[in-house]
């Protein structure tokens, strides 16, 4: 049974979120997706790994690009997804396969949009960049992603957020000495050191910095921490690894000042970053785009790949059902009716 | 080429430690030590799991065990063995392959001693109780270690230490809930919150009980820490597993109720634990090697296997040539003379 594109929106939406695709184990997902995608006449389909293009070439003055990432952090006993009352609860509901149902639902249904669209689906976004399929299209084949606009079908409650927040990974190591855990004072317990990494954690006050008019909300929080050589020896190595989420008036290397700062004194090596988008609402295909939606613009607070967009000189924005505080959790829902209204304002918005 | 068993005890030493042994990859230093005493005729020699057992079965009036464990902690960049100046350098050479040589002359140059004696050489001491060999001998087969009094070759600087103190493993956790770390508010961290575990390591202050006229030092260390679920996903567990040695004027019912109220808030589950044993040096036989080795007991800081042997009866003590602050340390040595003057002493003991 392949998905049916011509189903119910939301019903769409549960078919894709009871195929698992954790981040890099999309295949399943993606081949189904490919496998729904190939037979329409008014695209031409490319697979690129794991990811899928598809692309009506209508000659149209404008050409958007829509994409939307398949994979899914990993499923905490929340799978298969089912419905109670208006919601749709399970693994990746919000973020993002609501918003992958809504792009589905109109590369399948419209075969003569007013303005050319790409529609990408791609893997690996809910890991390291390096991973990631939108970055690897960005760097090998930037021409499948050019256009004079991009929507990101992230969750944004189904109201238009404008730029993202940057993300920096760095791993935080404190350093000791060996020893049996029957003599300790003969060395140095590293992961009582850390300790001390962590108080700069608990002590940290969230920043909420105002740019091009929006508000956003900073982060710094211990996302892995490891440590411990054997049960009977005092380690001598302990890392943090700490995930710091900044506004978009600052730069990766202002982003990793500020942490070689903050951990003055132990070692400090950025694993992963990806910089910030500032709101760029006042580019005129942005603004039409507000303006065919509706609602007033808000600040994106979760790094997204719009930022691989502004990168690549194409204004973005995000814009999705989903609900952005119910992504990665547990009870993660997303509110049909939503689901209907996004691809509704989408429809007009394309026709 | 075999272990030669007639060359000098440091040379022995030197040849076993450049025998790697790691727990749980014992098996080629306990084939060569097996191999090594089969031929000897005055030795009954049997093999349990990856220990080995030589047993002189002359019909004298007391028994005596000599006993050591032929594993080390993991390698840290100190093998092969070398040697400098007075000091044999590499991993085990203090805990407690220099111990295990002393015994493996004994064993093959004394055909006739003056004593019955049964040498024991197990695995898996450096580990989690359950492995350990001389545990598994203990429970499976104890007529083998039954005899008037043991020696252990743990390291104790060639004097005499009496008991040893009690070792338990608690895994300590912390839980909070996932929430995407571009929005940490609508979660709770538990990386985080282990922190508060820490400022109890940090602030323990060790007891130093004096039990039988011996001061021990007790130690609450962490050993290993983990946590962590996605490099985007604010962790929801943070486990830290705590080593807690205690004195032997403490059971371990006293221990886990001890730990239970310092860590009272977080869940604590005891994952290993091995009860301390009182000094016991007024039992006669301990005495009489008092008497005939010289100096003055010590507390045994460490765990040891003598703990074992006090549950099934025996009396025991650690004596043997490695200096113990050193034992599990990068740059871990043995005095050459105290090799030289254990083995002498041990010999006349039992001729």
């Amino acid at each position: 049974m392949g998905l049916d594109l011509f189903s119910d929106v939301a019903e769409l939406t549960a078919e894709i979120v009871d195929i698992e695709s954790v981040s890099g184990a999309e295949k399943p997902l993606s081949d189904a997706i490919e496998a729904a995608l190939r037979p329409l006449p008014h695209l031409t389909v490319e697979r690129d790994g794991d990811s899928v293009i598809a692309r009506t070439s209508l000659g149209r003055a404008e050409r958007v690009v829509i994409a939307g990432h398949v994979d899914t952090v990993p499923v905490n006993d929340n799978l298969p997804s089912r419905v109670d009352g208006d919601r749709l609860y399970g693994c990746g509901t919000t973020d993002m396969k609501s918003g992958v149902a809504v792009a589905l639902r109109l590369a399948a249904t419209l075969p003569e949009p007013g303005r050319d669209v790409t529609y990408v689906f791609y893997e690996c976004e809910e890991v390291e960049a390096d991973r990631n399929g939108l970055k690897r299209l960005a760097e090998t084949r930037p021409e499948l992603l050019h256009g004079d606009f991009a929507v990101l079908m992230e969750p944004t409650y189904a109201e238009i957020e404008g730029g993202c927040q940057g993300t920096m990974r760095v791993e935080v190591t404190a350093r000791g000495e060996r020893a049996h855990s029957a003599r300790a004072w003969m060395g140095s317990n590293a992961i009582h050191t850390a300790g001390r990494i962590l108080d700069v954690l608990r002590g940290y006050e969230p920043a909420r910095p105002v740019v091009d008019g929006l508000e956003y909300h900073e982060g710094l929080n211990a996302v892995f921490v490891r440590g411990g050589v054997a049960g009977n020896v005092i380690p001598d190595e302990c890392v943090v690894t700490v995930n710091h989420r900044f506004a978009p008036d600052k730069s990766l290397a202002q982003a990793e000042a500020y942490l070689r700062e903050l951990f003055a004194g132990f070692e400090v090596t950025v694993v992963d970053a990806a910089p910030a988008a500032r709101p760029g609402l006042t580019h005129p295909a942005a603004a039409a785009f507000v303006s065919a939606i509706g609602g007033t613009p808000r600040a994106k607070l979760g790094w997204t790949d719009v930022s691989r967009f502004a990168e690549l000189g194409v204004p973005a924005v995000n814009y999705g059902p989903g609900d952005p505080p119910l992504s990665h959790t547990r009870d993660e829902y997303v509110e049909i009716p939503l689901i209907h209204d996004c691809e509704a304002r989408m429809r007009m918005w394309l026709c």
